[in-house]
């Protein structure tokens, strides 16, 4: 019978400890027995997911994990999130993340229309399908305020700035080309027509006049950045001679997941947020084990509780995952892989290039004398994000000697 | 004076403790005290010999773990073990690892012959100086059923596939061609005229009939395996300016040693099996110091005992090496390396991508915390086997500074 792993990444989970001694990590705070027993009985060390102090993105580091070295696959954020919306992307397209967002007198006033989502996913329909020039809008809504845009038409670059000050009191910026070739001058002339056509929708729209009338903010300006043409990668099943599924609820996941040829299961109710359902995943992930040898089951809530610097929630949705996943994925899989694509400390609310905590459990491994935490005194490994499937698939014997 | 460092690869050191808490791995239940001794006053760590979870060869882990980057250095196993085995190779050469085997009614019945080595050297000579067209076959016995064939003669190629099928109950393959050339096309047509006449000669020789005598299976049929073009390396000594000498029993190990430009010594008694001569090797190692500042010393058994699933061999084998090899070497030489070129875990019987333990004591170490052990629970180094020898020459201090 062949083995089988799974690869559980709690996005963000690495943290710091406020540089007070005795002060734990909300990993290390969390009472956690599931996590401890594995930590007892397998190996534990760090990982850097691209490298020692490099702050990784959540797609970047998911592109290393995944053993896609992104200096060579990193083609801007718009190409994963809009594979991952489902958006059937065509050679020539242009992708975009896009946020519905709310100005006030042309000032950024909201960049997420108060992370209110109520009416968000058919205002980005009312926005799909329009025209600028010879070049067709598709907008899609993926979840909370969050969606893509993606431009197809002849004669398109992703040589172009951002349209997203990532800052509020500012109006949204112009675009401009980012070299001298028509393609960019013409995308950018598109771009800024559309922010002027999408505000002109989004303004009259009957879904804003009904968030108006819920008391939330209107969602009147479209907000683009992480230009990407379309690119492909030499799927991870040529690569290895190994399948592997995605579980996940956030676009970007599924769209990393997607790009390197992994399998991409839908979950109801996994939503890539605080209240997303994990039991949902756990079955989703079980029963996505039967048609592959690795499944990716990804988890977002605790990147999320470090951005908004919520050491309690942290620390408690930690505790969630070991109640309502761990002990099941200990019964259904053999090799069990825990680790973090990156640290969000809480403190920080952002991420930082610190090691995350690695944990490998199960079949062919060693019971060092380690933890699973940002202060194992005890590690026995150290490996670097492009590592991390060679080691699943040593341990599930899927690997071929490299000679003799 | 200078320093002198002796390299010692307990071959397939690696192993697990079968997922139980309290159960130790074979190096961890070796009562050896002398290695004890060195760990408490040296360094400790681990080392992934190709990179974490690469699954090594012998010969790729070698090639590595002497600065040689598998990548670019690896030809096929003919090449190591005809440099091994002392034929002299010339360009255009096609140089196989070969066994003497069993076939009974054309299906192979014992890809070893039996594992009896008797009449095999004389087999191989029977074997040597035949013709198959305009080349010449030179066959040449190196230890246990293992020898080497080598083609010589004009356009030859090394793109044909393997006759060994590394299964018994099957005949034994038809060698084909593996692209469209000539060279390969007129190769894989040697090869299966060889094996015909191999057969042939096999057959009726009066060493045959006496292994018979003896109870013994005929070997019978010649079993070829990894074509390998005759290729060279920058000498060891011009990357390092340090000189190097290699005491092995195994022709493999002696022929990586030689493509990289080390002086292989012949060493009476050393027999890369679990009988060797380890006092002899030994004596072989101090001797070799003279004219060297790195001795590498390669023992075989430790991986023969995993393979054939022997905890207690294995344990008491590495007992053995602490007894007969160690407490000499520390007398003998200033910085000592113990470490494996890859794990074989006594329950896998193959080899694992999982790191070796590390050991370095000597001149110029720290005296760290850390165990020699698969759990060591407070290591201090984690390398790759590419940065083995300049951690070494950096301990014997014949590395220069880089920059000023």
């Amino acid at each position: 019978m062949t083995l089988k792993a799974v690869l559980l990444i709690l996005d963000g989970l690495g943290d710091f400890q406020y540089r007070k001694l005795g002060v734990k990590t909300p990993l290390e705070a969390a009472r956690a027995k599931n996590l401890n027993l594995m930590a007892k009985t397998g190996e534990t060390g760090f990982m850097f997911s691209i490298a020692p102090g490099v702050i990784p993105g959540s797609d970047t580091a998911h592109l290393s994990i995944f053993g896609y070295s992104p200096k060579k696959y990193y083609f801007g954020r718009g190409l994963y999130e809009a594979l991952g919306a489902g958006v059937e992307l065509k050679e020539q397209d242009i992708a975009f993340r896009a946020n519905l967002a709310t100005i006030e007198n042309n000032v950024l006033v909201d960049r997420r229309a108060g992370r209110k989502s109520d009416f968000l996913k058919s205002l980005f329909e009312e926005l799909n399908g329009i025209s600028v020039e010879d070049v067709t809008i598709i907008a899609k809504h993926s979840s909370e305020h969050r969606g893509v845009v993606v431009l197809r038409g002849p004669g398109l670059s992703d040589k172009i700035s951002d349209v997203d000050p990532h800052k509020v009191g500012v109006p949204i910026s112009y675009c401009h080309p980012l070299d001298d070739s028509e393609e960019a001058k013409k995308t950018a002339r598109i771009i800024n027509h559309l922010m002027h056509s999408a505000n002109e929708i989004l303004e009259r729209s009957k879904n804003n006049a009904l968030r108006k009338d819920h008391g939330l903010l209107p969602a009147n300006a479209l907000l683009l950045r992480g230009a990407a043409k379309y690119h492909t990668a030499e799927p991870i099943y040529e690569k290895t001679k190994a399948k592997f599924s995605c579980v996940a609820g956030g676009a970007l996941y599924k769209g990393v997941a997607k790009f390197v040829g992994m399998d991409v299961v839908d979950v109801p109710g996994a939503t890539g947020d605080k209240f997303t359902n994990l039991r949902a995943k756990l079955e989703a992930a079980i029963k996505a084990k039967e048609n592959s040898d690795v499944v990716f089951l990804h988890i977002k809530a605790t990147d999320s509780f470090g951005h908004d610097g919520d050491y309690v929630g942290k620390k408690q949705f930690i505790e969630k995952v070991d109640r309502e996943i761990i002990s099941g994925l200990m019964k259904n899989f053999d090799v069990i892989v825990v680790t973090g694509d990156h640290s969000t400390p809480c403190k920080r609310k952002e991420h930082s290039g610190d090691a995350v905590p690695l944990l490998i459990w199960g079949e062919n491994c060693r019971a060092d004398k380690g933890t699973f935490s940002e202060t194992n005194p005890s590690p026995t490994l150290f490996i670097r994000g492009e590592d991390l499937i060679n080691i699943i698939l040593n341990k599930i014997e899927l690997l071929k000697k490299y000679g003799e």
